[in-house]
């Protein structure tokens, strides 16, 4: 016999449900207001109608919601809620055999007198349960309802008006509002859903050395220093300023220019080894200024919109104050010397990993937490997280949780290039944002591929993406050799494809394009080791198109999503076209680049008219947001041109023809 | 902090391993001496090497048992291991970062004298700790080694002859036998095998009703007098006899000819319609025999080296004594009588369904698994089990387990002709076999996707397929229509592309081919409703072919399975071909089916004869196993023509061209 807790009665089978990553084990992430579409098979059985429902609640709330499925096709079913606060919200799916519908339906089919006679006689009996479940509900006016039309059942009108009276609608909607529930199913796993604020999916980046801030003479920047430059970089539309690691710098070992082993007197070193005597990850570099300056910072940038995210960068220079506080927390040599980095024959003797296999790791994983918090108390809401691969997957899952927990809006950007399942794994675990292959992806095939990867499978569940065109570490060949163009080109398609975008600046609108040597996609005099003066006034720099496009992504909300990504075929490799559309078709933007920066290229695209809902009888307009210029299109198959030397690429806002009830005629 | 019981050091990450029924919610299938082949992502932060293997044991046994896995990309292990014992395997995956190879690699790849020096004492140290290790084992011998073998890393010889000998073989071997495991990470699943015996995967069923086996003048057949028939049934080459029910059959509303509601004396009515006062589920029909008859059946059978299959249907006649002593097992009307089963308007007032959300479920539950007991003690070991889906999943799940836990080698046949999902979670749960929709299946297009459905997605792991031509509810119009060519066509189709088939005879051998009505599917004149007689010496008769196709399914080994389909393109949609060979290519067996039962088609097959093993500068042999002849083919193209008078179908066993050392050339 079955164990005791267990119901055989409990007939009904509820399986796949999706959106699920790694069947529940981690949470699928939305932002809040969006809508969650559930799926799942639910079967039974025989014959008999069932009904299904997702419940779902926010972790804070007691009591679960319930929200109605509906059935799509051999035995899917579906339904969705809207997540309207921050913070982890719960879902499973319930579902039970419906004996009143069932009987409903049979009763509908029923041809002979008898048969229908003692159906009534059920129906009334099945009415009746009912009404008990509505007593017991204490909704007396109902009950008294149910029993007045179970007794209609057996009164002495016709049959046949009885039956019909049986199969009406509001007799079926009254008992449907007191389900017998007995016997219900529930899925044995509980779902879960991160719920972020809106900038989780829809961010622009902007990366900024501070000491790089100034106008000549050459001499290290501050903190101070950066805030006018904070308003041009609001004026271009960011709404996240990131700043690489902000701490001391170590001493010994240091890096020269252009990563030289032989340090110049006055060169400032790597902002990624961390820490001297003055301080570590908690302290600001003297040379920036003072934590006083630092939330200064934070104050000018958040009066403008902006948002100041911090590089964590779990690692130390050999003079980080770690080193002789908490020695076991690093790995020791049999000659008495801490291990530096190393890839050999690779060294990097200015930095120390952290030891994660340490005995002491839970000292070291809270030390690390304070870390976050330190800064998150000095006003700090969005972090970069440097090279999250080579830290323990389970360090990250149990710190990103732990901090959300207290500060749900907290942003983590996970810094991983690495393999692919390594960078899954950590947005699964909880980052909220990941880098992502993008700046390598430079065909059409593999972009194509690419974003089908993240747009389409599980993935788009749990990894936001954040596009690239260059970082301080990556000045990718097609930008080394392609000019302008291949600037715009890449812009273009990182602002577009993916709702998160951010630009390593001023290299970037200055299109600084010389490598470090030939084949080297490491920048050359790379801001890393140096202090660099920037001319962001100069003339031909990107910020005009830059500001224009973060106004494009600003007023449509169709590129403030990547799950809505869909590619359309153009008979030419060089044009890549995809369109992102709002659900309800008020906003659906096509682009259009041309991603060979050397040849005018052109090609005919084709358009699913019935997926965009474009009357095929009708031209419609292609407004170029860009430039403003329209063109007329008709029909499915349209010719597109894109000389590099007049525009790069189109971002088309499709304005699709209506016709008014007196026939006249616009566009919307 | 974390809690007490998680170690944040364990950093290795296993994921998706496969194969897994819905995440390990479900066994997969396997037979005894096959090979389950695991594979699994597995990966760690940071550069460090991995050690990974398979964990496995039979349920009986306490200790698990661990064979390694290898890397094949991207993250992805692979190994495998062979059950040998009929019953439950358990396995699951374990995985550790092995720190003497990720030392040893780095070792290699030292350029600087001081470098090595230092990472020679580190190796040392290394070693010393597996010596540590062998100690605990208690293998002394390799334990001195090590000792004697870490000194040698720090003895007075040359730098880069001491590194040698720590990059050497015998040395790593001698450490990778004593790995530091304490950090080890185990899936926190383990995935569950079931073992069947061989015919769970390659049997050949013949369907018979036992009371139609007579010679005229027609009177009710015996059990006595099918023991000749088991002979020819045989020699035919089939291994399992199928009896529709045996049981008393009921007289309350019983069922005409044809199905009819009007019955004349002497109809002996559905077998199906179990139960009168003689007894129910656990009775033979007096008609027949007695048990003693069924015992004697049996043993003949088994000493023709056939399985007899008995017909499980949980249905009963108003006559069975279970609607008496368990009244509460039925449902009951408004009018004090018992539902009987109904799809309205249609009435099937000869059968009454039970009722699984009896209150009394338990006891029901219990009664229906001591009737699969009762013919288990009387021999019987193979179960075709009476439209599964109308009795609740759980149900079946739990019996399976109880009935397969005191008996593992019992099969239960799935007869669930329903929606697919209900078909894929009866088989899930524990049947051992699947009745399909082959038969509804004709078309190249059809066969081809249903197949691969079947053959290629996570089905093939738990859903085992027997295709029936034919079965006693379903003549297809195929047949219908398209005579000796479509019985050909249909037998050699169920025969090769499934290794489980079965033909429902003598109706199939004879090629009986009348529908009741225009467009039914059903047989006229059926044996469900009367004694037919057949002269199965009828020179027409399909016997002949049918044993020469069972004598080809029992000489070659590739046809004993499924998953190892696949389909090759032939440029006519009429000919389908697909191919199935053993994995070390000894047995190679390529059909051809011309689907059109009317006209002569010809084509071109494509042949991949990389994945054939083909060598492509040589000619190989198409060896027809029906017919006997012999066809020389040469690369990828060649011709094929079938001619529905001469031959509907060839069964190809390729032999291929081997050069021996001499230069002889042959055929293998």
């Amino acid at each position: 016999m079955p164990e005791r807790t267990f119901d055989g009665r409990k007939r009904v089978v509820i399986e796949k449900i999706t959106p699920a990553v790694d069947n529940g084990r981690f949470p699928i992430k939305r932002i809040v207001g969006e809508k969650v579409e559930i799926e799942a098979d639910v079967f039974v059985d025989g014959h008999d109608i069932l009904r299904c429902g997702i419940q779902f609640r926010h972790q804070n709330e007691k009591d679960w919601r319930e929200v109605a499925m509906t059935t799509l096709y051999n035995d899917r079913w579906n339904g969705a809620f809207i997540v309207t606060e921050i913070g982890i919200y719960l879902y499973t799916v319930v579902a039970w055999v419906d004996d009143f519908e069932s009987w409903r339906r049979d009763l509908a089919k029923r041809t002979n007198i008898e048969d229908i006679a003692l159906a009534l006689q059920t129906g009334a009996m099945l009415i009746r349960a009912g009404e008990e479940r509505a007593v017991a509900a204490r909704h007396n006016n109902d009950a008294q309802q149910l029993r007045l039309w179970s007794e209609t059942l057996l009164d002495d009108k016709s049959i046949e008006e009885r039956r019909s009276f049986a199969l009406s609608d509001e007799l079926a909607q009254l008992v449907a509002a007191y389900p017998d529930r007995t016997l219900a199913s529930r899925h044995e796993k509980e779902f879960t859903v991160v719920v972020d604020d809106k900038q989780a999916l829809f961010s622009s980046w902007y990366e900024l050395f501070p000491r790089s801030v100034n106008t000549p003479p050459l001499r290290h920047g501050t903190l101070k220093e950066c805030i006018p430059r904070l308003a041009e970089i609001a004026a271009m539309g960011f709404d996240i300023v990131y700043l690489p690691p902000i701490h001391p710098i170590g001493h010994t070992n240091r890096k020269g220019r252009n990563n030289s082993l032989i340090t110049e007197p006055g060169d400032p070193g790597s902002p990624w080894a961390i820490g001297d005597k003055a301080g570590g990850h908690k302290s600001v570099h003297p040379e920036l200024g003072s934590l006083d300056d630092f939330r200064e910072l934070v104050e000018n940038a958040n009066n403008l919109g902006l948002r100041v995210a911090l590089d964590i960068a779990f690692q130390c220079s050999p003079d980080h104050p770690y080193v002789r506080e908490h020695s076991q927390w690093f790995h020791w040599r049999p000659d008495g010397t801490v291990q530096y980095a190393e890839n050999p024959p690779k060294k990097y003797q200015d930095i120390y990993p952290l030891n994660f296999e340490t005995d002491d790791w839970k000292a070291l994983w809270e030390e690390l937490k304070n870390v976050f918090e330190f800064w998150i108390e000095r006003g700090v809401r969005v972090f970069r997280v440097d090279n999250p691969h080579t830290k323990p997957f389970p360090f990250w899952e149990w710190l990103i949780r732990e901090i959300k927990h207290q500060y749900p809006d907290v942003i983590f950007l996970s810094e991983a290039f690495t393999r692919p399942k390594v960078m899954y794994r950590l947005a699964k675990l909880g980052f909220t944002q990941s880098y992502t292959y993008f700046t390598w992806r430079n065909t059409k095939w593999e972009i194509t591929h690419y974003l089908n990867e993240l747009t389409r499978g599980e993935v788009r569940e749990y990894l936001r993406p954040n596009f690239w065109p260059n970082t301080p570490d990556i000045l990718h060949a097609y930008l080394q050799f392609g000019g302008k163009p291949a600037f715009v080109s890449r812009l273009v398609l990182a602002a577009t494809l993916s709702s998160n975008y951010g630009i390593y600046g001023p290299a970037f609108e200055l299109m600084e394009a010389q490598p470090r040597e030939p084949g080297s996609e490491e920048y050359l005099d790379s801001e890393k080791y140096e202090i660099r003066l920037w001319d962001t006034d100069r003339p031909d720099s990107l910020s005009q198109l830059i500001t224009r496009i973060n106004q494009v992504r600003r007023e449509n909300p169709a590129l403030q999503q990547y799950r809505n990504l869909q590619f359309f075929p153009v008979d030419n490799d060089q044009i890549i076209c995809y369109a992102k559309w709002s659900k309800d078709y008020t906003d659906i933007i096509i682009t259009f680049v041309n991603l060979d920066p050397y040849h005018t290229q052109s090609g005919w695209v084709e358009l699913p008219l019935d997926e965009l809902a474009i009357d095929p009888h009708h031209p419609y307009q292609m407004h170029d947001l860009l430039n403003d210029e329209r063109y007329l299109w008709n029909g499915a198959n349209n010719y597109i041109e894109l000389n590099p030397q007049i525009s790069q690429a189109h971002i088309f806002k499709l304005l699709r023809h209506v016709r008014t009830e007196h026939d006249f005629e616009y566009y919307l």
